[in-house]
């Protein structure tokens, strides 16, 4: 993790993301968040395939939001810089800001809340160890 | 035009849309709604296409939200309710419903805002043609 | 059916499904074919969704191919006209054209070979009673 | 570039590329075939996006086709491994295998062909630099 709690990947912007006006869609910025928070629950000890083949965990979306700021290019290298904003016990919350790695400009913010289903895609509450886990991991904003 | 002022437009859900939790993945609740201002548009008599082609508009999202209620799942029929809640000198504002057309249970809700941009992708004022023209087509929530 | 066989759907090309370079991305094609089959499968009695849901049977794509003659535009009409060229006994083909509605032009041919799976997704005979029906409304080049 | 003339980039299978099978859907495997010319493209001088935005050559493609041998699943690691294999005055041929970094199992071969298109979408030969450069990266099978 870096020393703020945000946990950052790179990703390049790929041609078939594109659209006619010749930027990045803006629908593609929901699949880049959540290669953020993939990676992000990975370093805190919670890989999310495991959450749910082992575990019988899934963490749906139940809201998500995006603000554009400037245009993503095809082959723009992007940071996505993902942190967990909110533990609750049944809901998480996950904010995120995507910067262009050439000079650092923010293109985005966004955030997706979660909901915690059980093996029948009933809703649960979080089970104490993976509780713990994204705790310590949480960054309140 | 509905006599509500909505305007719905009817897809069914492909299996590249479905993820492995079975359900269709979030980010495409973006493309359905942009397929339901495709058609309100083109109602209003401004199709989008012709408003990029021929007029040099550009209609980028610079905002969008979704609210996720229930799952949409493979080769069900939605109905994407949309209404233009709001015309401004350089925004205008779209509000989506999505239903599932079997049961009318409400699916998501979510809403686009949109920046008016010219042929230089620099922000413009509304022409005033369209604006008219969505100004007659929009129903304030 | 069509007379001929071939089972017709239309198709309208989305805004994401475009790229930088004006149209459609080649592989949005593949999505398209994957409608038509799946029409086409409703039409012979077999819903691919029950399919999966109810007979545990499974027709992932093993082989697939395309030739893309001219490209297609946005918001242009598609019509994805599909037929099931060869059925044996733990594989099936399907052929596709994919021709704009406005002026009869062929954009792209397109095949996919299918192996049957069963509920382990172990490859398995095409149950005898799916392989009459599909049998009945194939139509071999 | 390998020794072989092979060019290799790793992806990770992302969630909304699986679909309700629970691995990644077929059409998917175009967009990291993409992802391989490009990089390969980039490693031989000649960028992709620089020969559009700079040059106004452009390379659709003409043809692909792929086989499906093993699947590939959420978060796997996957190379994509991408050689030109043939350089002609009009059109270029690559071809490409994915290959599950873990274990080394070939999970699907393809290919693309390409035609050369100018800054008007017409039909030219190679600009005599660029088919220099291609040609001394390609890696005939």
């Amino acid at each position: 993790m870096e020393p703020s709690g945000e946990q950052s990947i790179r990703v390049r912007v790929r041609y078939p993301e594109t659209d006619r006006m010749g930027v990045a869609w803006h629908g593609h910025y929901l699949a880049w968040f959540e290669i953020g928070r993939t990676e992000l629950m990975r370093r805190l000890g919670c890989p999310y395939g495991e959450l749910e083949d082992r575990d019988q965990v899934f963490f749906p979306v139940i809201e998500a939001g995006a603000r554009y700021l400037a245009p993503a290019r095809y082959d723009d290298e992007l940071d996505v810089r993902t942190r967990l904003v909110h533990v609750g016990n049944v809901r998480v919350r996950f904010e995120y800001r995507l910067v262009r790695a050439e000079d650092d400009t923010t293109l985005a913010t966004g955030f997706t809340v979660h909901a915690a289903l059980g093996g029948e895609r009933r809703p649960i509450r979080l089970p104490h160890e993976l509780r713990e886990r994204l705790t310590r991991g949480a960054n309140p904003s």
